[in-house]
Formats: C-alpha cells, sequence, structure tokens
C-alpha cells in the first residue's frame, strides 16, 4: 500500500485537520467530533443542511459545506457509514431554528444511522426530513444497498436544495426541491482500477491489465460486466446511453452535466469524455445549461470516471445558478 | 496503457473539445489551433497575458484563461513545448493594445520557443514581455531545463500578474509584479508513481513497490533521490524543510500555500500534507494568508505531490486576494 498518510487509523482526523488548516474561513470542526460545519453555524432563520457518509469521496462532503450548499458534513470512517451519534451532533450543531434536511447517499448503513439520528432530534424538538438519492442506473441491491447507489448526483441535491435554503425557503419546501433533483437525475461510472482502504491495507477488487468494470459503485461494488477496455468515445456512449434509456429525453429538454474523476484519471481524459458527453447530447437535441468537469465524488486512488445527466426545469436551473461559495464548489 | 482516450495521435485536440463543450462561458478556440483564448478576447486597453506550454498538466494552463488571470493558453502535445508559431498566434489573437506577458515556465524549449514567437510578434509591432518561472528547488540542470524547473508556482504568477493586468496597469507593471512573484516563489514535489505519454506508451520512469521519488520534475524528470516511502508527516517535512532552506523566512511572515496534487494521488492525501505544511510555518511563527489545496499543475496520471510556498508582501496579498473567475480557480 503506497499511500500519503500516517497511521492508517487516523486518515481522517488528519485529513480533517488539513481542510480546517486550508478554509479556516469556510469551516469549523465540532467539539463532537469529525463533524464539519459552517464557521458561522448555527445561522438563525435558515433551513440548515446536513450531510455525509464514508470519508474517502472527497471533496464530498466536507468540501461543500458553505455559503449556498452544506450546513454540516459528518465524516464516517473510510467507506463506513457515520455513526447516529455523530449525525445527531452535526444537526444539533448547524440547526438554526428552521429545520435540518439530511442529504442520504443510499447505503444501508447510512440510511440506518441518519434516521436513528433524526429520531433522537426529534426527541429535542427538532425538525428534521431527510432525502436519500439513489442515482447510479447502473444495479440495483447492490453489496451496501437495496435500490440503487447515491452517487455523483449528490452534488447537485446539496447546490441545488442548498440555495433554496440560502434563499430563506421552509423546511418542507427545501425537501421539495431536493425531491425534485433527485427525481431528475441519474449517473453512472466505470473504473480502470481499484483502490486500497487504509486500514486493510489491499485492493478491495482487481482487474487485469486491460480490464476495466462497467457501472462499479464508488466503494468499488460490482457493476454490470467487466472487459476489455474500448475508446473514451465508446465508454462514454455506453453510460450516457444507459442513462438516457432510464431517464428518456426529448428534444429541447435542458440538462446539467457533470463527468468526475473518481481520482485517480486525469483532467485531460475527464475533458476528452466530456466531449464525446456534449456530442451525444448535441445531436439528440438536448441542450446543456451547464457543464462541471472534475473530482466531485471520488473513491480514494481509483481511476475512472462517472456521467451525471440532471434534467433541468425554470425552477432547478434559476438554483443551480445561484451563488455558492464552497471549498470545492464556488458559484457567482 | 489503460487510458481514458480515443486515438493518442489526436488527446490534445479532443481534450480541447472536451474543455470549449464544458466552458462555453470562459474559452474559444483559436482558428489557429490548439490555443485557447478568453471568450472576449482581445480586450482593448488591457494587457493580455499568455501562458501555456505541453499539455498533460491541466488544469494548466487553460483552465486558468478568465477574468483575472491569463487571456490566453497555448497546447503543445503531451509534455512537448508549443511551436513558435502557436504562441506567435496567441499573442496576436489576445493582443488588445497594450502589449502582452509571456508566462514561460523554465525549459529550454518552450524559452526557445516563446522567444521566437517574441520576436515574431514585435516585427508585427506588437509590445511583448515575458517572465520565467523557475520554482523548483530540488535540482539545477534538469533533463529538459539549464536552471531550475518551473512548476506549480506557475499558477501564482497567473493569478497575481493577471489581477495586476486585469486593474488595467501597464506592460512594465504587470512584468514587475510577475517577477516579483518568481522571485518569491519556491516549490518541490515528489512522486508516488509515474505516468505514461499517451504516444509513447509507456512509463517514463518505475519505482518499486514501496519506492517513492522525491524531488521529480512534472515530465517525471529525475528527482533528488529515491528511497521507501514515510510517512505523510516526513515526506511533508523534507519538502518543507528544502523549501525554507533556499528561502529562509522570518517569525511574522505571511505566505500562500499551495499543495498540489499531480493527478493519481486522492484530496484526502493532499490535505493530509496540508496538516504537516501548516504545523510547521505554524510552529516557525509564518502566518498563512492562504492555502489551496487540489490539482492545479498535475502531471498526467502520475501519484504525487508538490508544496509551493509564496512569501507576501502588502501587494502581493491584496492582488491574490483580487477577485478571479476562470473554469480552474474562482477567487470572490
Amino acid at each position: 500500500m503506497k499511500k500519503l498518510i500516517n497511521n492508517p487509523e487516523y486518515v481522517v482526523e488528519d485529513m480533517i485537520s488539513g481542510m480546517i488548516a486550508a478554509h479556516p474561513e469556510y469551516l469549523r470542526k465540532s467539539d463532537a467530533g469529525n463533524i464539519l460545519v459552517r464557521k458561522e453555524s448555527p445561522i438563525k432563520g435558515k433551513v440548515a443542511l446536513v450531510s455525509g457518509g464514508g470519508s474517502g469521496h472527497e471533496p464530498s462532503h466536507a468540501g461543500y459545506v458553505g455559503k449556498g450548499m452544506l450546513d454540516g458534513a459528518v465524516a464516517g470512517a473510510v467507506f463506513t457509514s457515520p455513526t447516529p451519534d455523530q449525525v445527531y451532533e452535526a444537526i444539533k450543531e448547524v440547526d438554526g431554528g428552521e429545520g435540518v434536511l439530511l442529504v442520504v447517499k443510499n447505503y444501508t448503513g447510512d440510511i440506518m444511522n441518519f434516521d436513528m439520528a433524526k429520531d433522537m432530534a426529534d426527541m429535542d424538538g427538532i425538525k428534521v426530513e431527510s432525502v436519500v438519492v439513489n442515482d447510479d442506473v447502473a444495479v440495483e441491491n447492490s453489496t451496501y444497498t437495496a435500490g440503487r447507489r447515491g452517487i455523483a448526483g449528490t452534488v447537485f441535491v446539496h447546490k441545488i436544495a442548498g440555495a433554496k435554503a440560502e434563499q430563506g425557503a421552509s423546511l418542507e419546501e427545501v425537501k421539495r426541491v431536493a425531491e425534485k433533483v433527485v427525481a431528475n437525475v441519474r449517473s453512472m461510472g466505470m473504473a480502470l482500477s481499484s483502490c486500497i482502504v487504509p486500514a486493510a491495507g489491499k485492493a478491495n477488487f482487481t482487474l487485469a491489465e486491460n480490464e476495466v468494470e462497467i457501472g462499479m459503485g464508488i466503494h468499488g461494488e460490482p457493476g454490470t460486466h467487466r472487459g476489455e477496455i474500448k475508446t473514451a468515445d465508446e465508454i462514454t456512449e455506453h453510460l450516457v446511453t444507459k442513462i438516457l434509456e432510464d431517464m428518456p429525453l426529448g428534444k429541447g429538454i435542458e440538462v446539467a452535466v457533470m463527468v468526475n474523476g473518481l481520482s485517480g484519471t486525469p483532467l485531460m481524459e475527464l475533458y476528452i469524455a466530456n466531449k464525446k458527453v456534449s456530442e451525444i447530447l448535441c445531436e439528440k437535441g438536448i441542450k446543456v445549461h451547464k457543464t462541471l468537469v472534475g473530482e466531485f465524488m471520488t473513491s480514494l486512488e481509483m481511476a475512472g470516471f462517472s456521467v451525471t445527466i440532471l434534467k433541468l426545469d425554470d425552477e432547478l436551473k434559476a438554483l443551480l445558478d445561484e451563488k455558492a461559495d464552497t471549498p470545492a464548489l464556488k458559484v457567482y
């Protein structure tokens, strides 16, 4: 295992120290543990958003804590759900009196622990709602998931629900737009290589010299199939086709696109993939309103990428374009 | 070679198509070739900045084309200097009548070709000046370089000289602050793995299972030494120590820090490195005004990172904090 780390047991703590040192103008660490919140939390009169999950997906989720996105991010151990206590502490830390929306990726452990935290906060009289993101069209009922997995599309939920909350909307309204994003966002990914959880010390799957895995999850869960690597155009076309089979889009529809690197894939290759995404959408008369290319939801050092397509209406488009100021995503 | 590409001969063209598709609000492609310029170029009355070099270092340099940074970026083949003609065309495309500053990393091929382009533009009556960035403290007189290599510190030159140009300063003034950045910026990097130039199809160096290379260049040029991997704290301390030996900084000095991923290293590990950078600087009484953690000057899929420290004065600090709006760096 060749990693730039100290003790594998403290990678999350070390990372959080480095994040706070880098971004003191955005973030502070909760005294209650591995929870990062907006420096000015709690914000009176604003619905708060909390997300999180296992670590190893940086900048998800603490990189999105800031104006117009999240109020708090809970960091579990690498690829491990945060505890109910952690989520509960985050809720208490950010609640400004208008309630808290939990944005949860669809993994069984996350669902269970965020739900327990919600129940604990309910008993304190804090209004808490949650939405579950399940944007991965690749497979149903995967290793850690009943239904579909939540992957990079989650970042669009953070952005759009966060903008709604920043406008002063009620918890019900913020939840409504978050659910609208969930209903209209689809993703699918592929891997060129595996990754190593520091505490495990060995790869969680292996690929042969010329082999890739299509549709795998962001923790290396099995995808739809393996095969010899094809061209970027062929691979990208397969992913976009699968997404559009699941969510047919007619001519004139507007979308936002995210080409998300899993970490080991250079930006050059992500742009090469985006060339094909934009060509396919253009041929179909689908209008791309906004494109994000970069690393938004990673899988440790895994090489590979995912494509996310979000179908927009006027409301989602306006909220997507609202200002955001966070360490990992800035919109002005 | 497992890469997300189509024809290795067209990776730069494909990438540029994908960049234009992703960022039409910032960039347009010059008809003269692999040159990306600010959409609104030329901007009358503003000094223009042109940078560039071999491809494979994305988001350098086209990712920094936009308000408050570069006006044009010239993309050579992977790890290959752009031609004099390309640079000359970029100069003509962005000159708004106040002259053009070329920001060149210190590689023999780049120096020669940017100089020839300058001479060609001079004959057209365009005022052109250039600065050479040589921030890498690791080695002198490397594979492609007389003197020191130019690496990630170049991004601070783009940011600060770009801000000065945006304020309407003269070519002489923009050049002066660019040279001030060059005089006050130092970097050093290390690699955990090599990278493969697409057209070559094989790694340009190899490291054993537990081996790292300290001080290598962004094209895989030899560093100061190889050895078994140590902890993130030990590696980071070595890099920061080498930088501070070269540029001693007293108590109370303010700096900007960049912890730059070469591409294959996860953001989690870059933050772990930043923890140590900030601790060392804090112990020495050096004040960190701003920290950038992410991928700014990459080396294809190489795993590893570099640390850059920029010594600030009031002028550099103010220009660093000025607004910038580019695909890869936004400051508000």
